[in-house]
């Protein structure tokens, strides 16, 4: 059975990756197996990735909600659009969760231009934060990287004192951007990167779930978000104002936010 | 009479503005301003300025090809995309006019990365060239120009010698950018900047008119460019080849190309 890549190339579906994927996850091995088995009676000749992860997930939801979650992480960033400042919100309540002071969109002077920064994070050292938002999982290249670079110097040629800039995405770096930033040290925090402290290994390391990954309407994620409600944890610790905030649908969606977080 | 200005904006309608627009781009004072009163009776309230000067630029291919090609400028400046390729193979053309050996598409090892390098230009001092094409009149902004500074210190960092950046876009550059690249020492060329030398004025002191101000089709300008045609005399110079690439409408657009190049 052969499947299209987002780049359309054709690949031979393989009920291991499938599987794999799952039990990185958290599914037993066993659970895995048998989703992945369902998975492939439900597939079709020329299918497109997507369609096979939204399958998956689907079958995974009734097995358990923790691990759709888990599972569903990569597509619940790129719901933090459409613009990117929902993701700066984010950024920022996921930095505190880490124990840094942050303040969001700041203007400060450089040497020679006036810049607009995402985040302040402070905690023993002070940060620059640039949170660079994709609304689809392609890659944060080089010009990123290089333009939050000169934003650096630029600010820390007036005299202003921080310790480095801290670039975030919600999808992956290009392999030049990487090596740029190493070269420049600047820090990176994208998409399994760096490899044991990536946005996804930071999120599931303090059992962090996007209030992204419910079922929620865009205007309701807006909504939340503004009020400061970033992870499902958030939602649990203070229902009333979910109720306050949501009207109706708040039971649902606090239910959701319980096996979530707790597991089921 | 009110006009609608892009950013949403209403203004009173002007006969002088549209007629101090056609004097500077060669109309005499008297067509001008006839051209102006004829405006004034077709527009409508509440008509968006694109549409007035659509009107315009109708009614003056009337009086003038010439003067209609001028005016029509900067919008040919826009029809030279979708992507950015072939606005660098502009920009490559017209610095050639203006007596600098060109190469365009280079990859540059800088300290910290690889860079793909639009255009180098050399006369008596040697340019790393970035162009920045928008197929709307947007500004350039900040980012873009802090990108350039940032390529141009890890390139010339490596030992490479350049003695400057400098950056071609088809629109405005936003003032913060300005500012930014003046005190940084980059060198900017964009529509109407800097006063006495942007992209419309190098253009008209050569009569170089870009090939995007006849009627050709998409297919027909990128055919044209690939072949080194960037400008109408470049037409008038090598009819034979024009024929050969274009076929039956050669005629047709090398008519076009001697009206606008001579004047009727």
């Amino acid at each position: 059975m052969l499947v299209r890549k987002r780049d359309g190339r054709l690949e031979e579906f393989s009920k291991d990756k499938i599987a794999g994927t799952l039990i990185r996850a958290g599914l037993s091995r066993e659970k895995a197996e048998a989703v992945a088995e369902e998975v492939e009676r439900k597939i079709y000749d020329g299918i497109e990735t997507e369609k096979v992860l939204q399958i998956a997930l689907e079958i995974v939801g009734k097995y358990s909600k923790r691990v759709s979650a888990v599972y569903g992480l990569k597509s619940s960033l790129l719901r933090l659009g459409p613009a990117g400042y929902r993701f700066e919100k984010f950024v920022s309540s996921l930095l505190r969760e880490f124990g840094y002071r942050t303040v969001t969109n700041q203007l400060i002077e450089g040497k020679c231009a006036l810049h607009e920064i995402d985040v302040i994070a402070e905690k023993d050292e002070r940060f620059l934060v640039e949170c660079k938002f994709h609304n689809t999982p392609i890659y944060t290249g080089l010009k990123e990287v290089l333009y939050s670079y000169a934003r650096f110097v630029d600010i820390t040629e007036s005299g202003k004192e921080f310790d480095g800039m801290w670039i975030f995405t919600n999808t992956k770096f290009s392999s030049e951007a990487v090596k740029y930033a190493n070269c420049r040290g600047l820090l990176l925090t994208g998409w399994r990167y760096p490899e044991k402290g990536g946005i996804e290994f930071m999120l599931e390391s303090k059992k962090l779930y996007p209030i992204t990954v419910l079922s929620l309407k865009d205007f309701e994620i807006e909504l939340l978000l503004k009020e400061g409600f970033a992870f499902c944890k958030d939602l649990l610790s203070k229902p009333n104002k979910v109720r306050e905030i949501i009207g109706k649908r708040a039971e649902i969606l606090l239910e959701e936010a319980r096996m979530v977080q707790e597991g089921t």
